[in-house]
């Protein structure tokens, strides 16, 4: 008989930057009390995923296990730790704990989901502190660009966890608690740490982080410097930043509308739980359109070209009245996050078209990012030296280099991406166990599996294009009319200019004709003979091989 | 009567990054005799071009006009420059100029479309000179990322332009003429320049341009300094860089290996033509498997992370007998261009799951653009002192940055994007006619138009999936059998875990039982009738509006 053990399986976010969705268990092997860390989503993209609305981590094995399943913790507000509560949260129907900002949004999603309210449990910041199961975990405030988030300090009878949630090393980040090296000393020095689990996406970038602070200056200059209208975008869970150019905008005199609804609400729920105190005062759209431009700001949502976001709107014309025109100013101070790319600069074009002047964030004048940078990972390790290191937030490759300085600053370390169960017990890290892990597809309303082919068949749509065929055969196997071919997504001209859809009737009509009534008569034989065909003179005709469906309907006497 | 005029006219190239196409002209207005230069290609991508092979300038103006255009002058020998050259040439059927290089790689263009290789002609750099209809143009060799690339001095009687090609300004750019101040000066002095159309594509760069050879000791030091097999990969035309790296490989003791098509046949070209020579022997992939790892290092192709190429192949596995191990280095030098992001980072993990140790550009120390940054941009301005500057070869937003700086040294500028027709006689440049201007797909062997349709559906079948409904009706619009309805691209079960087509089968069939004889005689209002109800069903199932087709086959006596 062994002994209890402490474990760690992420099920979203290692391996992968979004998604976050970690497990804790301590127990006896198989039979843990488990807790989980944050329910995220990930974004589709057109390459993996088109069509898809959200990616959801896939919790079956949570599920499986529900019963041993005492409560969920939620570090922060972003949508890759939040975003999937709303989905997911019918699966579990356990306890949620989240600091009052975070909590808020939570209920936000709550409510339009039409879920219990009462189930999201604000917990304030250390020395607050909930038992879940095994476990005491503590809210430890951590500076990243969003109110509120927080480290956890998770203490079990095998030891404490750091799990450190996402993080900068930032003493001032104008909104909510700085970066403390005496407070955070102080909580090292009353227990040892015996893991961290450590945010690795900046593990690549070499200097210290720069505060948000930094920012006030530059931006102020900015704006004072612009001469006709000045919006401005950046992400809309941001409160900090959105004070800081605020403030800005007020030392250019200029007044400060927010167009977008996400910003809008991020803003009000900081107000209401008092995270955010001293914001300028907001016109609305209607005073703002009273107002000079060369006196007025607005803050946007759709810093990563979101079709459908404001910025996005207003580089197609009107939007809400406003007008972006010759020698107006347009501000991204946030960074394209990769992948973003072509949608970001298509809006800096439509605004160069206007004769908007655009403004990136300038290699960082403009904007800071919200992760610790690599020198400040290391001092996060020293300040807690914990007996091992377990990178989360990142690709393979963040977790590996995470790994890489842990062992130099002599720390034991482990990559463990989704899935893999690692034995937290000894001195040094163990993966135990492989789960299942992966990835849930929103799609509409449905929810589904990335691996049941239906994304897959939508990619080879978009990659192949459709031919479908349609036959109909009467009781003798003799066709009743000719076979009927229609196209999507080809091209409607073959060789010799001959219209695609009747060379391949031709050819299919022909077949038909002659197959013998041994395929004819076999549905599968027939359906893979003409698929054959079709590829045969598409690949002659317009050198491509489509996707290809056939639909043989046989008709009996009634 | 108006008396001749100079025109410039951008097909491809000027309102993006890719697919260069740009026509001069001399002559009476609408008579001007032509010339284009460049003919390349630009890469499709999921977003907005899936399963399109390539895309190509649309010069339906110029096949109208065909009976004045003179000839074709290519400036270098990158895809998006001469790409195009062998799938357009037939409709042109001119003469085309390039120097040895270029003129090399356009014949094996023209060798594997079964063209005619005596269309393309070599003309020397400077001082040769061809004439083409009203224009003398000569090869003004210019320091770039491929051997060979030249600006064109274009002299016409109403004067000179000089059509920068692409460039950066490097003094020694290890393979090729090095950037000569005199020389470009000497130019200068000959005759003024009346117009200067220019690489546009750094012009955010604020930086001054760094040399090839300020690579050679970093990569030196990076080869020699690693344990395992060293794996690089750069642009495959990057002949120079392929050079540097070669040599850094000998120095640090290894053998060199070339894995790729495009790489060997780059490489090979640029020996035959002499523009490369002392390149270090390459070994064979057979000799290469005998050659212990720390002795070696391949180059591959692959650098943006394209799925068919070497780079991709080893991060999959074994590939010609070679396998990649822990403590191997994989170098990227090279930078990745915006929209390749997550290839290659996907191509990163994977190679950090087999604990290869991944190098990048490392902000430059690995990689320098082969592009004039903006401080080189304003140095070429100023040596030629054109009386007008029409920015080419990047965004709207680049253009624009490029007159404005223009601007600001006194030079009047404009910006003209695809399908502007310039005249440049008089002392500004003046947009006097607007061509239809576009994109051409080529996808398998066809070519299609970008607005066709053909990629719209291919976008919204991936985007919304499809429904696809059969019914076969006899001559009194009976309906023989129920409908029948197949998915693509849709998620199997829809609420209450029935079939999704299941539940549109029966509503439909219940449609066809009920509907009156006006809607169901009339294929028209059917297939509109039976297409609404399968999008409200998918809707209240799926929460998704699929997209539909329905084939309606209506059987008669016979």
């Amino acid at each position: 008989m062994s002994g209890e053990r402490l474990i760690y399986l992420p099920l979203g976010g290692a391996g992968e930057i979004g998604m976050n969705a970690y497990v804790y268990g301590y127990g006896k092997p198989g039979k843990e009390r488990l807790m989980l860390v944050d329910v995220g989503v990930a974004f589709p993209d057109m390459d993996s995923s088109p069509g898809v609305d959200l990616i959801l981590p896939d919790l079956s094995w949570l599920v499986e296990n529900l019963d041993r399943l005492d409560g969920i913790v939620i570090t922060h507000a972003h949508e890759d730790h939040i975003g999937a509560l709303g989905h997911l949260w019918p699966l579990l129907k356990k306890p949620v704990y989240a600091r009052k900002f975070t909590a808020s949004i939570g209920r936000l999603k709550f409510e339009e989901a039409g879920l219990p309210l009462d189930a999201i449990h604000t917990l304030e910041a250390r020395p607050a502190a909930v038992e879940i199961g095994p476990f005491t975990v503590q809210f430890l405030p951590m500076p990243h660009s969003i109110p509120e988030s927080s480290g956890l300090i998770i203490d079990s009878p095998a030891g404490r966890i750091l799990h450190t949630g996402d993080f900068k090393r930032d003493p001032s980040p104008i909104v909510g608690e700085g970066w403390d090296d005496a407070m955070l000393e102080a909580v090292a020095a009353e227990t040892p740490v015996k893991a961290m689990m450590c945010d690795s996406t900046n593990v690549f970038s070499l200097n210290p982080g720069r505060s948000e602070a930094s920012l006030a200056e530059p931006l102020t200059e900015l704006i004072r410097g612009a001469s006709g209208m000045v919006v401005a975008t950046t992400f809309a869970s941001n409160v900090a930043r959105l004070k800081t150019l605020a403030e800005a905008a007020r030392a250019a005199d200029r007044s400060i509308c927010v167009l977008g609804r996400a910003m809008k609400r991020m803003v009000s729920v900081a107000e209401e739980t008092r995270v955010l105190t001293g914001f300028p005062r907001v016109v609305s759209p209607e005073e703002a359109l009273e107002i000079p431009r060369r006196n007025l700001m607005l803050l946007v949502t759709g810093s990563q070209g979101e079709r459908r976001a404001a910025s996005a709107a207003l580089s197609r014309g009107k939007y809400l009245g406003f007008e972006m025109k010759q020698g107006d100013t347009f501000l991204f101070s946030s960074k394209t996050i990769p992948g973003n790319e072509c949608g970001v600069y298509k809006l800096m074009n439509a605004y160069s078209e206007m004769g908007v002047n655009v403004v990136d964030d300038n290699n960082g004048k403009y904007h800071v990012s919200g992760h610790a940078n690599r020198p400040d990972l290391e001092h996060i390790h020293r300040i807690f030296l914990p007996d091992m290191l377990v990178p989360m937030h990142g690709e393979h490759r963040h977790l590996r280099e995470h790994v890489r300085i842990a062992h130099e600053a002599g720390i034991a370390g482990i990559v463990a991406t989704n899935g893999m169960m690692v034995d937290l017990t000894g001195d040094v890290p163990k993966v135990v166990q492989h789960i299942e892990a992966g990835r849930v597809y929103l799609d509409g309303t449905a929810q589904i599996g990335s691996m049941d082919g239906v994304v897959r068949d939508r990619i080879r749509l978009a990659l192949n294009g459709l031919v479908m065929v349609t036959i109909i055969l009467d009781e003798q196997n003799e066709p009743l009319g000719e076979a009927w071919v229609e196209l999507m997504g080809l091209p409607a001209i073959g060789l010799g200019e001959r219209p695609l859809t009747e060379t391949l009737e031709a050819e299919l009509t022909e077949f038909l004709e002659r197959a013998s009534g041994k395929i004819i008569s076999d549905d599968d034989k027939l359906d893979e003979a003409l698929k054959r065909i079709v590829r045969q003179v598409a690949m002659e005709e317009i050198g491509k091989k489509p996707e290809v469906r056939v639909v043989i309907s046989r008709l009996t006497a009634e």
